[in-house]
């Protein structure tokens, strides 16, 4: 690729859905929430570095977070994890990372990837985003990665794609869809004219911070800085700044917004990893349905199934007799809870997870 | 009591029913399995000091518990800690003890505990006590402890009581029997002349002594050695003698063939806390049936019943949706498992724990 393509990693959040097994203090993106020995965000830098190279991969997050980043992390230059203050969810991000990489390359164009999906098919991705690059590098405008919607799930949004770009695999957006009821997912599906929202989005950097100037004035102006990016004052200027700016996502401030928006259609086994079901229902299973971060050689189970079970490294297991559980052992809280009703654990999480320092 | 009475505690079982939370580097009574805040061994030992000072409580020992038993026992004399050489069961244990009282106190009184049990009843125990080692005192003999039978259970001995001892709660003992089937067992219960066998046994050193010289000859001429115990040479002399005799119970060894035995029927709310189901079934429950150590503003359980529910001390569980199950929870192995099941553990055990070095 370009030396003027960047990957930004958004590494913000709090992933609160995989509590007990995520926290405030390590949320999803920096557990190994597959099993496969490595956190979601190091399965995310592997994937950039397919990309461009590590001098030009950032990691924006909270403050809170840096040292984590740093450790699951240690090739990424130090410089290139930028620190977010406060949290202002993914829009002022946006603003943010892209007057700093702006300052560092004028012409840079931004590849923006949450740090805690899923994807399996690495190759057509990265042949999809070769293609995505070229077409923003020579028309502008923001083009978002749509994934192939296999069933109406009512977790994501939708974009509706709208006229094709003449010989490309690539649609004008209609428009962005929250996330709908059962029905209306059904609708979507069936119309064949909405792909999954991943939060995927490419575009230069000097187009999204027009975008924000236009759509998101307030934004724009509270963090613009004269020859602020990238000088020494940049930090003083940020924490100042950045707390007084509206929170809003990317998605609200500019994407539902603006004119000027493509989607690529693609298939690339994704998944935003957003509940525990959805990581059962995504992974391989045995004829016993058994869902697990544990080595075969460590577990002992029988007359079970529909299990996800997920322990701590080196955690050994013998269970028999339950069907259909979630079992999430962290070192400091033990999880057992019907697979089909884990939209209670929120609640259950709100009511005991303050009290027991664990949230 | 009398300043020639002591305490022998027994401790150097393995407690493998009690697996995954005992394991052979930390066998049953070291572990707190009621949940109270004190190892099953440490509860012994309290009770033993409601008995005699702690000079006179002696702990024997397998030779690789010995730190163990100091780490719980802090305040128990290190020599008043003897260690067995090799697992010999009780017979050759109680022949060393005595030779090593009776050096220390020629007309010791020995009253023999078991390290893993439970007695909720303990004043009725210390006042029972008292009045056996006065007959025991004048008489001679053996005096086993006979726990009033509550049902028929079959994993208990049993002392079929004989004549009474004139105005007194004591009688000959006429037989032991093994654990028997639950037909035998209710047969017992309902004959009204059978307790169970605690394995609490009272007698004098020389006595017991001269009953091994009958009985047991082996044991007692393989132990005996003139000028030896209390001396310098006796640990040498132990760690050369001990390994050779025949390993038996002391029921076996001395119990069943003794015509000098007598029996002292009590009810004191004893257990040998043998199985995770005995614990679950001795102790309090709500009415969800939940019997765990974990204290209640540290679970949060809904919608679930029947369970035992174990886990490493501070930790939290959130559960909902299981019934009738033990939840056994050390840091490196998680269980749950059917609590109507529970003899299958021991199988299981055998088939992983060696492989998982949590023999």
């Amino acid at each position: 690729m370009d030396k003027d393509t960047f990957v930004v990693i958004m590494a913000g959040g709090v992933g609160s859905r995989f509590w007990p097994a995520s926290r405030n203090s390590q949320p999803k993106q920096f557990l190994d929430i597959l099993g496969v020995g490595k956190s979601l965000i190091q399965m995310t830098y592997e994937r950039s570095l397919n990309i461009v190279p590590a001098s030009n991969i950032f990691v924006i997050t909270n403050a809170n977070y840096v040292d984590q980043v740093a450790e699951h992390l240690p090739e990424l230059p130090a410089e290139n994890i930028i620190s977010e203050p406060a949290r202002k969810n993914t829009g002022p991000c946006v603003a943010y990372i892209s007057f700093h990489i702006q300052a560092i390359c004028s012409n840079a164009m931004i590849l923006l990837l949450p740090s805690d999906h899923m994807i399996s098919n690495e190759m057509v991705f990265v042949r999809s985003l070769a293609k995505a690059i070229q077409f923003i590098d020579a028309e502008g405008g923001i083009m978002t990665l749509g994934m192939q919607a296999h069933h109406a799930n009512t977790g994501y949004g939708y974009i509706q794609t709208g006229p094709q770009i003449e010989g490309k695999n690539i649609y004008k957006v209609a428009t962005f869809k929250e996330k709908p009821d059962a029905q209306t997912a059904q609708e979507y599906i069936d119309s064949g004219d909405f792909v999954w929202n991943a939060g995927i989005f490419l575009f230069k950097a000097g187009d999204i911070l027009h975008q924000f100037s236009v759509f998101a004035p307030e934004i724009y102006q509270t963090l613009y800085g004269e020859n602020i990016y990238g000088s020494p004052e940049e930090e003083a200027f940020i924490n100042e700044r950045y707390p007084q700016v509206t929170s809003i996502s990317i998605d609200y401030a500019i994407m539902e917004k603006s004119s000027n928006i493509y989607c690529m259609p693609m298939d690339i086994g994704w998944s935003d990893l957003g509940t525990w079901k959805s990581l059962f229902e995504l992974q391989a299973k045995d004829e016993d349905e058994i869902v697990t971060n544990v080595k075969p050689e460590n577990y002992y189970i029988e007359g079970a199934t529909g299990l996800l079970l997920q322990l701590p490294k080196g955690k050994k297991a013998v269970i028999s007799g339950v069907d259909n559980l979630l079992i999430v052992d962290t070192n400091d809280v033990l999880m057992i809870w019907p697979k089909d009703r884990e939209q209670e654990i929120k609640q259950v999480k709100d009511e005991v997870a303050s009290n027991w320092n664990l949230e």
